[in-house]
């Protein structure tokens, strides 16, 4: 791969960059939101093979072939109903006829420097040499060097958070703790299944945080408790934050009695529609005050319609590439929130959108003013080159980079780690080196600026 | 005009740009959506001058005009109450005088190009020259090269398709067919009429709709044999298409019962705004469902207020300038027809929008996933430089090329055409080799999506 | 500071936006709207020290060291409660120890400007140079040439309008007319506390209105009569314009009666949401009606969120950095007015928006037809580098340049409006300069186009 990648063609701009891009290129990579599964580290066993590395997990992946028309099934996705079986060498092979779908996409972006760059393979990929990349991967996979926690060093990583559900035992993390591994890998504590009264498992999902925490969850005071009992044994297990997936971030707090209401008919499953919604903007407010109290971090993910695809979701469940954003509005929903907490230095709330209309007109603005606001970094889709070059053009002027979270690389696929922050960390400079020689700012501010958005930014938000 | 026009000032960037230009420069235009009338070519007699040829039918150069406190009459248009009588030539003066306004807008690019590559004039238009242009022009369109058909070959055009009222007799292409000219010129399959239950002349149109397929439509089971009867011989004629405009794409599908009694309260004028809306919503799943059964591409155009300008609209009738776009959704309201009918890769689903935010949150994303849906090149007012530059950026990362259905010049200005197909084509080009020289993509790829952006999707799609 | 700052790095783009740049530098500032306050003028004296010019009344500055939990009351912002007693230099001190803040942001550009190109200074401020700075400038406001009538001419400027409620007696303005300075200060009519039955100071800003008229207002009849008296007195006085703030610029015409009923059930404290909100979509309809008649300029500035931080209001009231955009809607809001007044050329109205996401959707579609509508420049949170870049690339090719009204610097800080109509005039010839490496548009067109964004197109947009 060459060496001024992504850099823009204009040679001033381009030695510039790489100038800044040399001075933060070795820093370790902080990761404090992601979805790798801890258990990788837990057990540091080979992985199976290519296929199951790099493609079945892999939504971004799964989602534009499933577009060209391959099935779920073709590339060995079990169904509910049908356990798959097909090899995946021939999996592979599919992915290999279709690889030019991902030419001008992130992902190619990012599975070229996985083949070239951790792989070492010189040529691109394509469906001729399929096999032959398939057999080296696999040949690679068996060696020590690829076992997940080498892999871990290998990529310079100095922490990597995971995403937990709350009522999760957290053993995975127990036993990476207990073993003699110095790597740091830290639980977040995400409560969607216990606040969202309006799906099916919620009923269920309070009940396991009752056995966990050791008592009956009977009423709203004692699922607060509960609640604020889980977070202290995150906190305990390392965790530094929340995680909150709504649909609409509303927020509007209930007096107690009222939500104490609402509650019961969930627990009756009698809450309606009003209920539900209701219920799920008080407890933004109230994951806000426990963050106030406890000091985790929290973060909202708003404006995605999960499992947009009925059949497929039926058919194979969540995350194989059905979600689809949806407009958020944020000055008007975040206002009850921002005021009770908003102006509290100890808290740290980072806001993710997908809705790119939102940057200059709600977000930066709003992050530019309250001290508590902090912006996450380009998410999910606009985690790309143009995507993260439009994060900076659209919000830096009004929020300056000092009210952002710094990037996270939040993916599933751990190979993929080094490949994201190595773009991120490009773009970021890149996007500096066009000021340096525009003369909007000077070298020594880029430089400084260079190190916060890889590495200072992220641990003074996330208290690292 | 200068080769390298458009391409980036980059030396680096513009030199690979002209490569992919020049390699896909000589491929014929393929136009599968637009408003040319097909008279033109049925009769194929010479154009009257440059004012009715050039001026008068294009609304982007009425509007702009019109801004700058022109009236439509000093124009020469008539109104519904007067006809126009005002010399062509001082119409065309007008345009001269105020030539200006189109510098920086699409229109000034069309405009020059028709100046110098199809007329051959070596200067720009101003207000000294307007009659010299005048006298050439009209000299010119005298001479057997500047008739209708002779300006398809020469601009070697592969296929053209018109826009034709379901109701439309197709007598034009009726002639054309049945002349001895080889081009190739199809219908498109536009029932907005007779599906519009709220607009005035609804009944009329259901009633001549009826006279054509030979039965009185009295039933909605009646009114939906007739379109599925109407749609078969525009296909017999030729069609490949069918296109739709709606304010709101709403869809969903209504008992049938309920769609007959809408139906019927329609036929009877008393059907209320509720009703008419969840017949359009319904017809449009109808419209899908009759897609996949006879194979004819579904295009949807929405978000457009029309005749927004009340005044002029009752006295010069649509299409004068003052249609203005809305802001649209598409995740909720597709839903229901993408999850019917967007899993069925025999379905192509071509969507265009005019609320470029819906581009990275709403349509990229689901491109990306429903192997039925397509996305349009930028439309309209975003047929243009920076628009179809945001356009590629905004969409190419979550959707690739391939979801998305190459380009068309929907226009209804004949002479326009290559200055269209030329102007994208160098955008695009010159977007391929930013990516090659930023190291995203190599040159080898680009040469290919040069190709299928170029020729490649849009055949695919439109199964031409 | 580099002569080159803001233009490209290419070295052509650079060298033609030079040349450009070179044509319009020396051209007078034309500033038709803007928050300087007009007793600067009439009063001349020295400003008190560096903090009090530069810091505490710049919203921008405070909004982002209050981000970084920075409170006001360090910075000596009076509460409503309690004096502010912070000695100014300790304030300049902490200041320039967050100086780093403003990398990359406008506020940064301007201080940089203001710091270099007026004060001489030719090292960047730091936390270590801050005292320095701080009595460098000091000595320099003693000086006759800091003041303010000093800096008017020094600085160039042709026409400064201020912005002036409703019922402001004017009396700096006519301090300034009968002095013997020829500065040019005028004021602009800005009647939002006599229209907003909503606030709670509606009554008395009434009252007040009647008795500057001479006249009681008791009825929907006497305040408008009062409303038009007053515009007349502002006209007498040099204003040319009006200025409207509202969060929904929705606009509606009551029949007589009924705007009659609501008023009365204002003046009783009895008008409801319902009432407040069609008043004000009427009232906007009457000012259009209004500068019809009386020929002034109206500017509607919609979609802010006034005071969203509670806490920090009450505390230190308005324009303190807590306001916040929100989304707005134009095509439909605007059918009203447009269709009423839109089509007649005697009539200006000045449209400004903070959603980007409504340039290439709704408002550069509507400037492009109506012409009695112009667009107001990039606003607030978008007058900006970046931010003026997206306003030319998105609103150009739909409205032409010759539809939107020039440039505008806003502010309430004398010392910034040179640095901002610079910035702005490099921006500018700067894209024209890109059109013209890429062919898009010649030299000529561009230094004709140079010229009218500097200066042609704001005085004929405010008759000036």
């Amino acid at each position: 791969m060459h060496s001024h990648r992504i850099f823009d063609p204009d040679k001033n701009v381009r030695l510039i960059a790489d100038k800044l891009y040399e001075s933060i290129r070795e820093l370790p990579l902080i990761c404090p939101h992601g979805h790798v599964d801890p258990q990788l580290f837990a057990r540091n066993i080979p992985f199976e093979n290519p296929t199951d590395l790099l493609i079945r997990p892999d939504h971004y992946i799964l989602r534009l072939l499933y577009s060209r028309g391959i099935r779920l099934a073709e590339l060995g996705i079990a169904s509910k109903d049908a356990a798959a079986d097909v090899d995946p060498a021939r999996v592979w092979q599919i992915f290999a006829d279709n690889y030019f779908l991902f030419h001008g996409t992130p992902t190619g972006v990012w599975l070229s420097y996985v083949f070239s760059e951790i792989f070492n393979i010189p040529e691109p990929l394509n469906q001729h040499n399929a096999m032959v990349f398939y057999d080296h991967l696999n040949a690679e996979l068996r060696k020590p060097e690829f076992l997940p926690r080498a892999l871990y060093n290998r990529f310079n990583i100095e922490v990597l958070t995971t995403t937990d559900a709350a009522t999760d035992s957290l053993s995975a993390h127990t036993a990476i703790r207990s073993s003699k591994w110095n790597g740091k890998v830290i639980p977040c504590f995400r409560p969607d299944q216990i606040i969202k009264t309006y799906t099916p498992g919620w009923g269920n999902a309070v009940q396991r945080l009752g056995e966990m925490v050791g008592w009956k969850i009977n009423s709203y005071q004692s699922y607060i408790k509960a609640i604020e009992e889980r977070r202290k044994y995150f906190k305990r297990m390392g965790a530094v934050s929340t995680d909150h997936d709504v649909m609409i971030p509303y927020t509007a707090r209930l007096q107690e009695s009222v939500a104490e209401k609402i509650f019961q008919r969930a627990l009756h499953s009698k809450a309606n529609e009003n209920d539900t919604a209701a219920f799920e903007a008080h407890m933004l407010m109230e994951m806000a005050r426990m963050s106030v109290d406890d000091g985790l971090v929290m973060q909202i993910h708003p404006g995605i319609y999960r499992n947009h695809n009925n059949m497929l979701y039926k058919e194979f469940g969540p995350d194989m590439g059905g979600d689809i954003p949806v407009q958020v509005e944020f000055t008007r929903n975040l206002h009850n929130l921002l005021n009770a907490y908003g102006n509290d230095q100890s808290f740290q709330l980072v806001v993710f959108t997908l809705d790119e209309s939102t940057y200059t007109r709600e977000l930066a603005p709003m992050a530019g003013h309250y001290p508590a606001l902090k912006l996450g970094p380009a998410w999910w889709f606009n985690d790309s080159i143009e995507g993260m070059t439009r994060y900076r053009k659209m919000v830096t002027e009004s929020s300056s980079i000092y009210n952002t979270a710094g990037f996270n690389d939040d993916t599933r696929a751990l190979l993929s780690i080094p490949a994201r922050h190595d773009l991120c960390r490009r773009i970021d400079c890149n996007w500096l080196a066009q000021q340096v020689a525009r003369h909007i700012i000077d070298m020594d501010a880029a430089q400084h600026m260079a190190y916060e958005l890889t590495n200072g930014l992220v641990k003074k938000t996330y208290n690292l």
